[in-house]
């Protein structure tokens, strides 16, 4: 017997039809004999739904009230599951937020959870009970609901886990796992079945949008076994495991790509301590996002140029900025915001030599220019240019022998 | 500066332009100077949405689930209302039911508030916070959220005024008040300005769906004054009081009328002692509700008539059970389910000779046989065909000068 957090997704639970096929699974789990904690999501589109009505009276709608407002779909899935669970003879029950309760820290729309009470479940678990819990939500000290940001429910999910020393945590979504590349995009995309944290962190932070980055964060510190998994087939999903359990075939396990970026070059700054911070130091203050940021040796000794990337959406108020910004002294600032960010990914990389040197030659022979270059243990990102993107993805899916 | 309870249905919150207005009348009243505590409903359609989410899992839906389900509906409005307020630079705060509490005793879907908290609250009040509450819910000394059956959002308001000692409860609507007979059918029908709680009650039992009978009566007990009001007019509503402090001008305050009733006569039962209990006890198992009940002296002295009223719905399952019951011998049992109930109510009425036969005299004058009486102190109720009910409310506002 096992215990299992099995969390379900927006679209998992998307129609009452979805909720009583996400009750037979829990079903089938619970006659094998598990212990199981649910974690769900509100029904998708509701969450759109409620910020609507929440918009419409302002764009600055009071954060606790607002927390408040959203925290209300996720208890609307927990009483249907629940309801669709005792319909199939299993003893089940909603648990919500401040019933367990799920204590949490920081601002609105922005908790962690820092504790729960376990007690109460595991004697409900203990008489067979399954327990059904609110994803994204939880309560402050001061007894305010409070949401942990859009997608917390993977992040309320892993928090179970760890909090109920779970052994497992399986997230059910709408696909079935994690793939080499965009299987929309690149149609020979292949499913991975074992992944190490930091890879699927890189990946995902890299635009995979299988799983809340934080969530899989909090997995790797406490090293809770996670798995991936379709609510729709019966395939087996991916599971993500610490790198020392995972043998690495191949040096490069899967290519990400992020769309909307942009290049920015401050070109002729003074080449003295300082510089840097007097650029990202406003940037920061705004609430941009700076990604990749280049400096090489000057030429002349006494002038370099800088290059970085941010999101297409921040290049006006970027370039606003720094055209204010009376301490930085500079030649130009040129800037392309029709570039993407191509990277492969891989824990086997560190320990496979000439990769890099592999992924330079593929663009290179497929004419694409390389315009900014970021390494890090796992991970070789580029930017080109935006057009060049699927051309670039399916080369190097290719050549790391991925398709 | 007076301290207020003030309650908004679902049509008066059912959209977010409406909510919006209603924070500007909760403005109006706070700026005044008064301390205002609002009870809301779900949006209008909302509470339907979610039962037929339970009821395409299940019509035997578990009741705990169906009230952690249905409660989620006010939370909506709740938070929706507050961060409309404080758009308008009012401070305000929704409080939910477990964050107040309000403590519940009974069934799951059928609670009855016994308790509230008021310390908070107060001290948010003293502080100029409008609290915004969700009605129609509670929690259990358990800690289940529990509902107290539909339309109990008035019921939650009169609590709260009761608990909070109120000096107003304000009921606000989608009509302007209560009205001398229905306005949809009797053109002339007149706002009533002032209505004590027993001719309120008899009028909402009968049919006038303005407030739910249960907290008028509550409101009554506690001698809490109540208006009823319309939240999309400025109009005056109708002020509800104890009867010592209405002046009765006219006999009959209002006429009602319920549809959907059956009639049915159990023809030739023995007249003894228990017949009654023997008809009544397997309906009343049945949930079967029956209203109106007369049995006449019998002519033999050895068996007697007895006709009673149930809703229509109800007649099929009555006549099987009357059918199948061995305990009661009968010669025969006729039903007519095309009848209609229509009722005078008027507190005055006991003061004022001749009120029956007034009545009596007008309904014959128009041809309209009457198939049963049944009176109460403040009220007279005829069980007439169904289609001569329009004809006899028309001629009995205009006899009793209501026009």
């Amino acid at each position: 017997m096992v215990k299992k957090v099995l969390k379900f997704g927006g679209t998992s639970v998307g129609t009452i039809a979805r909720i009583q096929h996400v009750a037979n699974i829990i079903k089938k789990e619970h006659i094998s004999g598990n212990k199981v904690i649910a974690i769900v999501s509100a029904m998708a589109g509701k969450t759109n739904e409620l910020l609507k009505y929440s918009n419409e009276i302002s764009n600055e709608f009071n954060k606790r009230e607002l927390d408040v407002l959203l925290s209300s779909g996720e208890q609307v899935t927990c009483a249907l599951l629940s309801g669709a669970l005792i319909e199939l003879n299993i003893l089940a029950k909603s648990w919500l937020n401040w019933q367990i309760p799920i204590l949490t820290e920081g601002d609105f729309s922005n908790a962690r959870i820092v504790n729960m009470n376990i007690e109460k479940i595991n004697k409900y678990l203990e008489a067979k009970g399954v327990a059904i819990i609110p994803g994204f939500q939880g309560i402050s000290k001061n007894g305010d609901i409070t949401t942990i940001g859009r997608g917390g429910s993977d992040a309320t999910a892993v928090a179970v886990a760890k909090i109920f020393n779970a052994d497992t945590c399986e997230i059910y979504t709408d696909v079935d796992g994690v793939y080499s590349t965009d299987p929309n995009k690149i149609p020979v995309a292949k499913k991975i079945d074992k992944i190490s944290y930091d890879e699927m962190l890189e990946l995902s932070s890299l635009g995979a949008k299988v799983m809340q980055p934080s969530a899989v964060q909090t997995a790797m510190m406490y090293d809770i076994p996670l798995e991936v998994k379709s609510t729709f087939t019966e395939r087996k999903g991916t599971k993500i495991f610490n790198q020392e359990n995972i043998d690495y075939t191949k040096s490069v396990t899967g290519v990400a790509y992020s769309k909307d970026d942009a290049k920015i070059t401050v070109i002729g700054v003074e080449d003295r301590p300082g510089i840097a911070a007097n650029i990202f130091e406003p940037l920061s203050k705004a609430q941009i996002n700076v990604d990749m940021v280049i400096q090489n040796i000057s030429s002349d000794q006494k002038t370099t140029d800088i290059t970085f990337t941010v999101k297409r959406d921040d290049i006006s108020k970027t370039m606003q900025i720094l055209r204010k910004k009376s301490e930085i002294n500079y030649k130009d600032i040129i800037y392309n915001d029709r570039v993407s960010k191509v990277s492969i990914v891989g824990a086997g990389m560190v320990s496979t030599p000439g990769v890099t040197y592999k992924m330079f030659r593929a663009l290179s022979d497929e004419n694409i220019n390389i315009l900014a270059i970021s390494t890090s243990e796992i991970k070789l990102s580029v930017i080109i240019e935006e057009n060049n993107t699927v051309n670039a993805i399916k080369k190097l899916h290719t050549i790391f022998d991925l398709d």
